[in-house]
């Protein structure tokens, strides 16, 4: 992200790692669809946060990497599934055939199933390797930000087809759970590994919670903003296919106005954090990445 | 399973405990899809597995007892995906409706990955709690055994369109993996919990990789010999899917000389493990339903 090309570049290398080593003969044509999709590039905002977060505290990027290419994995596995006929069916993802459209549905549901799976494989090797709290915290934050309780959960009311009685209150407890809980899980994961205070984790959840939550509004902002091109799918889709969306709901002025609110009250919280002692260089500059991003 | 229709009714407590803890509100409709598979019964041989070798280790099951239902959990995730219109194509499951006809296949979907997710969350809030070796490799024994190395790799395998150079062998390592993979994990992770010795897990090692075996060939002949509402799913369909299983590759004869020799090779585990100074009992009782059971 922004300034630091060589993190991206260890990230790409770990997630590129990880699937070469089970074989063809092992896995089928659901793993080639599985590296398709993993390492067809992206902005890596979770492991990059998890990483940059765990390094305020000092811990080694070798500790903290299969934690953020755990979140990866459980990001990308719901992107592939979330591209199915019947779920959002889009054919394109980052440029390119969606997942299902490349290597055909069944695959396309298996190769998710098995990041999902991966992305634990890798956390409780980690823990095995290393039987401290810490790393069992991050692997605890991450799961139940990934389940019903969060990111499935979003994905789920975000389905239902009845219009909500409160859709304002909907909206920003789908979206919440929908990017924001793994948004959030990642600082805070990152946190565990650094066995941050309670203070210090109370800064950093303002922090992450707002900032999930306008990393949101800003995908729906986009969708009418930017390009096709940039943004490698389809642009304009939520109000085609009346979706309940921040800009959808509350028109394009108004979420300009929430995007801001939102990435101001995430500011408050690395102010926070700050004070605490923290050096938040870093995570500031993901938070000025995330203001100006435009794909 | 046979005998201890308690301890069934234990592991269907602990299992239909663990979804109304995510409220509607929280988690829709799939949360509710997760349920009704979940709860529908079958013969839970995994968990029962797991908890008896455990307990032949004198583990309380109270301790055993979340990794048993997160296998229940995985095994039922993957009956999930596996009846979806673009894997199976299966209608119908346990006697009822499969999950995608009643709940259409987005919640079937995520349902699926809700469960798959809840098993990991399970496991990791059970080492949390007390973080020992052996609850952490027992997780890590179920995860790969589910994964790409193990279960999801044998379903990849056995989507493959070209016909292998070498069905026999391609049978096996499918059916080891499809099915072989999570029943031995059971064992193995009962064992591990127990922190049993290298020669006991050998022996148990050939006892449950025969039994997994074993247990696929009699999936295979029942799709011959049981009938539509024993079985409670459709009946003859290999044939008529031209599936590459036992019987349609061996011959009903054959495949039963096979289950036979399987089972016979499952018993040798049984005898080195009693050898060993193990209480087998339990364990022979489960080879023994299963050399009878008729659906």
């Amino acid at each position: 992200m922004t300034a630091d090309h060589l993190l991206l570049e260890r990230i790409e290398s770990a997630l590129s790692g990880l699937l070469p080593a089970i074989s063809k003969m092992e896995g089928g044509r659901a793993v080639e669809a599985a590296a398709y999709s993993l390492t067809a590039g992206g902005k890596r905002i979770r492991p990059t946060l998890l990483l940059r977060t765990a390094a305020m505290f000092d811990i080694e990027e070798t500790v903290a990497m299969p934690f953020a290419a755990a979140l990866e994995m459980i990001h990308t596995y719901s992107l592939i599934h979330d591209d199915l006929p019947a779920m959002d069916d889009d054919d394109t993802r980052r440029g390119r055939p969606s997942n299902h459209k490349a290597f055909g549905e069944a695959n396309a549901i298996l190769a998710g199933d098995g990041l999902l799976n991966l992305a634990y494989e890798t956390m409780l090797a980690a823990i095995r390797d290393n039987p401290d709290e810490k790393r069992i915290e991050a692997a605890s934050i991450i799961g139940r930000a990934a389940g019903f309780h969060g990111m499935i959960g979003g994905q789920c009311l975000d389905l239902e087809e009845e219009r909500p009685h409160d859709p304002e209150q909907a909206l920003r407890l789908i979206q919440q759970k929908k990017t924001g809980a793994l948004i959030s899980a990642a600082v805070l994961a990152g946190a565990a590994l650094g066995g941050a205070s309670d203070d210090v984790r109370e800064a950093l959840l303002l922090f992450s919670d707002n900032l999930g939550l306008a990393f949101q509004i800003k995908d729906d902002l986009l969708d009418v903003q930017s390009t096709s091109k940039k943004l490698g799918k389809t642009v304009g889709k939520d109000q085609r296919d009346d979706k309940l969306t921040f800009v959808t709901w509350y028109g394009e002025a108004k979420a300009e106005r929430f995007f801001s609110e939102t990435m101001q009250r995430a500011k408050e919280g690395l102010e926070r954090a700050a004070k605490a002692g923290l050096d938040v260089t870093d995570l500031a500059s993901i938070w000025h990445y995330l203001e100006q991003r435009d794909y």
